[in-house]
Order: C-alpha cells, then structure tokens, then sequence
C-alpha cells in the first residue's frame, strides 16, 4: 500500500491539513508517501500543484488523496475542476453548515498562523517558550509563583518535553523541578515549591524504562543502574502520595497524553474550560 | 457573539479536534468559550458529556457547536442520538469515503496519540527535542553535524523557538547558532559552521521589533538600542548574503510560518516529501 501518496494542500503553512489528515490515515493499516505542499496562494501555484498530484497518479496507478484546508475559493475552484487525486476538503465541509448555523459569513481568511504573530496570544505563547525554558529542571527560583504549572519528578522521568510542550501547544508558563536524593532524605518537598502545591504535578516513569533512558546517558553508572532507578521512584512516589501531589506515570504516555491529563487535574486559570 | 460554547469532544486527548475546530472557528468573527473534554472512552463518560452539553445550550438559549473525533462507534451513537449540540463529526465525514476508496477497513484505533509512545518515531521525536536543547544558542559544537537544521542570526531573532518547534513537530535535529559581533568584525561565520552550510538557515528581524524584544530582557542597555540592533542586524544580513546562506524575516511571521519555510527550503533527508 506504500505505492499511494497523499498530498497537504493549503494556502498557508499545511499545518493543519497535515495534523487532521494524519489523525485520519492512522485509522488505517497503511503507509503512503506524504508530501507537503504549503502556501499555495494563487492559482499559478495551484496549477503547479495539481501537476504534481496529476503526475503522482499516473505514476502510481493509484489517485492520490489529498486532503486540503484552502479558503481561496478560486483556487479550490481550480484545483476541484483540474485535480485527478481523491480531493478531501476539510474546510468547505464544514465552513457551509457553520455559517448557516451561525448566521454569518466566514471571512475566507489565510491560514490561522498568518496574523497569530501580531496577536496577544502568539507573544503569550512565546513568553511561555521562554519562560518554561528558563524554568527547565530548577534552573531558576524566581518567577516559580508565576508558573500556572510546576512538574516536578526524578531526572529523565519526562518533565522537560511535557513542560515544552504546554507552552508550544496551550502558551502555559510551565517549569519543571527535579526531585533528587537529597529530597528524599529529607523526607520533604524541595522548598522552593512548597508555597506552590496547588500548580504541582507530579511524574514517574516504571523503573525499568528510566534505567534504559539513563543508561542511554550515562552508561553504567550507579545513576543509570535498576537498582538505583527503583529506589528513587519508590521514594519520589512515596513522597508525592505523602505530599497530596497528583501525578502520573509516563511509561506508555506520550507528550500529549500527560500533557492532557495535567490540564484536566491542575485546571490552569488562564486557560478556559 | 461569546455566549456560544464550542465542545471538543475525543476518545483521546482531543488535541486533533480542537486543532482542526480552531482552523474552522478562525474562519469566523466569533470568540466562543472553549471546552475540552477529552478521554471519553466510555459510554458512561458519553453520558456526562451530553448532560454537560445539553446544559449549557439551555442556559446560553443556543445550541452548542460540537467538534468529535470518536471513532468508537457506539459511543459516537449515543452522542448522536442524545446531543442538543450542533455535531461536526470530524472523523465519520472523512473515514467511510477512504474506506471505499482504499478498499479497507478503518480500526476505529483511539487517539493517534495512543500508542505513539510506543513508535521509534516518538523515541526520534524526544530525542530530537532533547537534541535541540543541548544545542540550543551554540552550547554545545559536539554533534553539530548530527543537526538536520542550523538556525543562525542574532541574538533574539527567533531561533529558539523555531528549533523547538521543529523538533516538537517534525522530530528534527534543529540546532541553533547566534550571529555575534566578533563574527561581523571577522567578517566570517562562526568556523564551527563552516562544514555544515548546507543545513543551514538564516533568521532576519526588523531592528525596530528587535530592539523592543531586547529591551524587555535588558532595558536601556547598549545590546537593546535601536542604533545597535540596526548595526547587528545590517551585519548579519550581509554575512548571509555574501554566504548564499538562505534566509527570512520573522518581524511578521508565526513559528509555524517560519517553520514551515525552512523546512521547503533545506528540505532535511528525514523528512520525506
């Protein structure tokens, strides 16, 4: 089934076509080509595309499936009459009945990213990136109360990609902030955070898996060892259900799924629900 | 307009529904209040959903807009049959055409997100994140040639959150490099570079812009003023052009934007097209 390409046909960047088509494709067992082809926004360019597609086609044997998100009514016209792919498109599907829904005309606006970088929520959403970045693995105090969300768990148990992905995806100031020996010596929270319980969120991650990442590290180190991994887990769970920290184990879960799964518990004030 | 409601409703994180209900919302001057509700795995949860949606069309006295990605289909049936909502089934609309189309049977697989952490290509992904620190801001020389991208330019021209961006997304090995005086009063990259100019992409900003970006790191200072940031940036445009290195301005463009171009650009071996 490899020989079938499917092509992401936008007038801006093909972000969302691609997203949404790949969400659609994973329903089936195959694994076409993909092909990309972003800010097609005249019809000189839509002309260049559906020569591609048309090509492809009979190359293949196969139409190929292209799913398109254009608002450009004149190049969806071009590419619907000229086009020999299966033409998926994910706009004027829904666009119709929501304006009839509605009682308004949709604005055939380029692309949701094309004026994000004049808005408040795109310069947000960078100051988050900066702003978890500065905050990765403890590396700053201050501002922690300016967090709307503090992960906190044992090195390498998943907190920096997570923290990442909050501010890329939702502009969340996320910090994370390890949990290490000394802590559990202790027997006690990091100070640092105790004031901020309620935007903590804690991760583990099953010994086995956190001695494979870490020998990945640091080979054969006492770090990296299982019997190392086990005890630091069994401490940092014990101390986190000791804490009142809710939290979750990262061993099968992607970035998207913590991610998720963190905002359904922590319920961040700047984000709406 | 805003006392309308619009429902993400998914059997995984919902992250492909309100990605793709965003891109169609965009399409119209409204400002609805955002609800998530994801992990509706249950027919249980179905119910909960439905009584939530239903609720609020009766206080708001307009039927709420609702975004699904089920592919359980007894639990979309149940939407289907009990929902005031307005319901735009993302999936169904897309699947039952590709499945004629492809001659196969969809799996109904939940959440594309699911089993991701699973995939090499998510190990690549972190990995790639994980690069992207390390080599975030010219840390690190090690493994340079490693990177799928280079990003040079001055400092706060947009480089770190482009090459996040690319690593979250596309799993890419994005390093980025700053352009600094020493480089201009050389007149040539930074020799760590030299071997890698096929990887490499330029960010350009318009001076004004970048002074104000300064001046909220550092107020007042010489790296902020507008006279300095129109020398850097003179400097670093001509380096670029006298190098045939690519490049673009990000003074308006989004991350996505920016990404996307670098990506038509360099065209990285790992990413097919």
């Amino acid at each position: 089934m490899s020989n079938r390409t499917v092509f992401f046909i936008s007038d801006g960047t093909g972000i969302t076509a691609e997203t949404f088509g790949n969400a659609i494709l994973a329903q089936f067992e195959i694994s076409p080509r993909h092909v990309r082809l972003p800010f097609i926004d005249t019809v000189d360019k839509a002309h260049q595309a559906i020569r591609h597609i048309n090509h492809t086609g009979e190359l293949e044997g196969k139409r190929p499936i292209v799913f398109t998100t254009l608002v450009n009514m004149d190049i969806l016209a071009v590419l619907k009459a000229q086009c020999n792919g299966m033409l998926l498109d994910m706009f004027g599907i829904f666009v119709a009945p929501l304006e009839s829904e509605l009682g308004i005309k949709s604005n055939h606006r380029v692309g949701r990213f094309s004026d994000a970088s004049k808005s408040k929520a795109y310069d947000e959403r960078i100051e988050a990136i900066n702003f978890s970045l500065a905050h990765d693995d403890g590396q700053s105090h201050r501002d922690l109360a300016g967090s709307d969300v503090i992960l906190v768990g044992v090195s390498r148990s998943g907190k920096t990609p997570t923290t990442l992905y909050l501010a890329m995806q939702y502009g969340l100031k996320a910090s994370n902030y390890p949990l290490i020996p000394e802590d559990f010596e202790r027997r006690q929270l990091p100070p640092a955070l105790v004031p901020h319980r309620k935007k903590i969120f804690g991760l583990t991650i099953a010994p086995e898996r956190l001695s494979q990442i870490r020998n990945e590290r640091r080979p054969n180190s006492t770090y990296s060892s299982l019997a190392n991994c086990r005890n630091e887990i069994h401490e940092a769970e014990a101390m986190m259900r000791r804490e009142g920290i809710r939290w979750l184990s990262t061993t099968t879960k992607s970035i998207e799924e913590i991610a998720t799964t963190i905002l359904q518990e922590i319920r961040p004030e700047r984000l709406e629900y």
